[in-house]
């Protein structure tokens, strides 16, 4: 931590200081310069809380040294993820494809739609059988009913399953049926869901909150690697910000940015980051050419009828069509889809 | 509903759409303009997914006629909600005050602060037992020791108590203790526990999420309402912007705008909102005038050793003049403290 | 500046950075810890970019200590500014009031609202002659006609009057009819107009941008203060956000925040803050609470028919009811109006 | 326009709303549905201020039926505006590459740097002769020499020339010069500089303001369009979001979107979008993926002393291999570049 002091502090306010952070069992280095004297303080918890100093008379500002997350960085661990479900890789240099209904409907909806995904040569099936609504009235998904129909779809087609959970209590129950975990963006700081899925060993995929910063993103990741579980990968699906003709902002320099901080790999949802169908294939091309190490794609062949999210659903053809840029795009950048 | 045509819409295309809404249920009004056609659609849920119907060529706009919360709207229920815990009551003329530390830490602790909130003739003590902390290596409460030591404190000095509820698991136990609950702003749309707490019947207090729009805030309100509890209040308490000086901005013109749109009372943290100690006093006085029906404060009186959120704390001392301050205030816009 | 190293930097990474910092002519410290190396580096101007370090390899965070204003800083100049024109103050302990149309429309109409605000004590009319408007299309105001009836309705009446200036070619001319020059939100960053506003000598009220940061703010305020203009008070007339239920945000805090960085007054602007008549009230009230030096309210007396932002004007009752409420919370707090 | 009613407006209030419609000179239409009222009203200008029927009493909503803007919307203007200068077209299935460093610095700079970029294909040079800077204490560009020596480097490479404008004394000067005229996002709603633009010829590249929505950049568009200028093309520079690893946020979304709602060109700026060097490559991929019509890439050969935003210039080897994979994706969706 580093502690600048005002330029008119008193000498009993920068002893004061220094008091306060010894008291917290810092080590301290000061360094008298011209206009103001700066203080060093090492050897506290990453997460020690910098107001405590700000708050004190005579202090200007108060930097962290280090980051507020230790297993989630690319210092702690420099090789990159790889997380490895049977056949499949994800943070590799192959860019892993999620597709599938926004919602379980029925069992014929799941098994035509599974069939899409497994012909177009992607191996990962998503669907919600529990469903965060905004509206208490809205479809609150299939249940359990919903994890059956959808797992056995996957085994018929040969395809991997990701669900999203809600609550601690349906980590058992999901568990038994899927193979990776979906945390949601509006959970991402349920630290009490995190922390039990620290505690399970499949893959969990962290959604960004909407209004997360990357560091409290990687923060949440913490909580689950801190658990034990080192399968974690993170989903960028867009932030709130002024501009509302898109659902979201689609904030794709957090790819690189996360590259760059962090050892995990980073897929992109367009899907939830734009909520209009026609928005999403433009910006499934901009997320590979950014480096995203997968990407997640809601499908339907019946969208007018759809439960949930519609809307934002690609018609099969344009999902196949979009698979094909798609791996044009990876291509220019060396890598494949 | 109401659907704007594109200016160049084709027949086709006009009567693509008033099928699609037929479909859905609605009753179909078209009106055609010099420009444009208009088409009002009546009778169908709510909550509708208007962009169902967006998505559609030749649409340029659809807007959603009525709100999609019901139960927590002023049009559904035009008197004031008073709520009433004993003696205490809060949505009426009284701005109520609610006080303490972040969190319980230990047994004379909380005593002490009890004491102090209950001679400056606040009547409800605040304290949290379990923590949403964004690092999972931060203190995480006391946990039902907490509740204990608080429940305690409370009677001693015949104060209502309010505590926060992280996890459906621990509604039960904190019910034993608590006279509110109090949902917090990183769980405003964790659905599930909303779910479980409409089915209580103590007054639970809803914070704003970071980037709840105050249409979602109220949409979170409404699954607790659905769920048969009446009495519920919101808690402003900032939100994220641009700008971070402050912790988080302070939205005070939500406090308006809910008396408004709802006729629930609703209270303001300008603790957590600003998250440092000296802009605390302004924004509790610039809340009271705003019309807020109350006021959460944190104190602590060894802030430099508080487990949490020490810098945000008030001093008693400031805290004492604070109280007076706003007597005055709430007696300038008619009201009492 | 302060410069943190990775914590798996090489030697030749931190030498590489000492070298860089040495060539920017700047003192370098050296500090090793456990961890990592902290290099303190003293000397150079105040606005260094310091993305220039941040770039290099090894480098996790800069941090600039000094503030990038100066004259507009509080520790450059303990005291608060205090602007006389004629018998008004700004900044001192009065509350100051601004009041008037949006825009002037007509003889009539000037006339008519300075005697409005003249009868309720207020002595500082507002309205614009050149108005920003989004759309071209919109009614851009009267020009120097405008000027003129404003300056004869003031002087009538016994005002002071302020007027925004949108370019450099109208300055001079605007300077012959008004009391204050307003820099208006949208050109808070147009610097070449700011320099220009430099080198009058009449006090300037420059408001926030939509979107600046508190620290741009006060940089645009260095911008006139270093051209040699000490008269600059700031307005705080609300914040983009993702709410868009009011207009803007309001952000309150910034009041506090700006009497603590620096010594120029700044005053609080509720009706473009809000942008609809029924928030301004509680909102100008929250203003004084929290400590602002001045309210500026747009009034009209028939604002159905007012050329341009009608719908946040409010009625002479209402202003003058509010006028009532604004002295007793200015009292409240110690001040006057 | 369309205005819904609260669902317990009474009669009094219904007649009320529609006297103010046709008193505004509006055509009404009334729908009495089962549980609101719906008005229709025809005919006005289309930036009528709305919230002067939102503000009566029992007014619930109001709906703009028509885009504010006219000339710069797709309805209005159904092909893609094509910009020719010379034999570089903009807007076409070609994208456009725009280099060169963030400010002229000398003669020998700009020459190298023409060079560099002449030598890679691309056939627009970038280079700042006037620069906006948050701090008067920054470097302010070379003024007219700079723009000499830019014709003259431009000259020599074959070149065509870009360069910003702040002000309107500056517009005559800089016409001499240059080939395109950028309007920078802080003068996004300098509306006297905008209508000042749109009495010229020459293309004009409007950037986004950082708070813009893509309905105001449109607005501002229309600016100089209504002034005769149809030579008009966008840039997408970042927005300020509370995410602040990076300067601003890209939103790529935005590209799209524009192609949809408009005629006009849009191209990227990944440069000013990111502020770092090592988030531009993967960005201006990203750009070109989502169908942007150009990019804008700022490069030095020793950015460690150039005299603004050296930090986010790539370096030549650096663009060099950039534009080849720019080239495979461009192939990659159907373009070239």
């Amino acid at each position: 931590m580093v502690v600048i002091l005002e330029k008119n502090a008193t000498q009993q306010q920068i002893e004061d200081v220094i008091k306060h952070l010894e008291d917290y069992g810092f080590q301290v280095h000061t360094s008298i310069g011209v206009e103001r004297t700066v203080i060093g303080a090492i050897g506290v918890q990453p997460n020690f809380d910098t107001r405590k100093i700000s708050i004190l008379d005579g202090v200007a500002e108060v930097y962290r040294v280090t980051t507020p997350y230790k297993l989630a960085s690319r210092s702690f661990h420099e090789e990159n993820t790889l997380i490895k479900i049977k056949d499949v890789e994800i943070g590799g240099n192959q860019v892993a494809i999620i597709a599938g209904p926004c919602s379980i409907e029925s069992e014929e909806q799941i098994f035509r739609l599974a069939k899409i995904v497994a012909d177009s040569g992607v191996k990962i099936l998503r669907g919600g059988a529990f469903k965060p609504r905004t509206s208490p009235y809205a479809f609150q998904g299939l249940g359990e009913e919903g994890l059956k129909l959808m797992r056995d779809a996957a085994d018929e087609y040969n395809l991997l399953m990701i669900t999203e959970v809600m609550q601690i209590e349906h980590i058992e129950l999901i568990d038994r049926y899927t193979d990776i975990f979906q945390l949601g963006a509006r959970n991402m700081q349920n630290f009490s869901l995190l922390k039990e899925l620290g505690k399970t060993e499949k893959p969990v995929m962290l959604k960004r909150g909407i209004a997360a910063t990357i560091e409290e993103w990687l923060m949440s990741a913490e909580y689950i690697l801190s658990g034990g579980n080192k399968n974690v990968f993170l989903c960028e699906r867009g932030i709130r910000t002024f501009e509302n003709y898109t659902r979201n902002t689609f904030d794709l320099s957090a790819i690189p940015v996360v590259h760059k901080k962090s050892h995990l790999p980073v897929v992109a949802d367009p899907s939830h980051a734009t909520g209009l169908r026609d928005q999403v294939p433009p910006m499934a091309r901009a997320a590979v050419a950014a480096g995203a190490d997968g990407i997640m794609i809601e499908i339907h062949d019946d969208p007018d009828h759809a439960l949930s999210d519609g809307p934002q659903a690609l018609l099969p053809n344009t999902f196949l069509k979009l698979i094909d840029e798609l791996k044009l795009i990876a291509h220019a950048i060396g890598r494949k889809l």
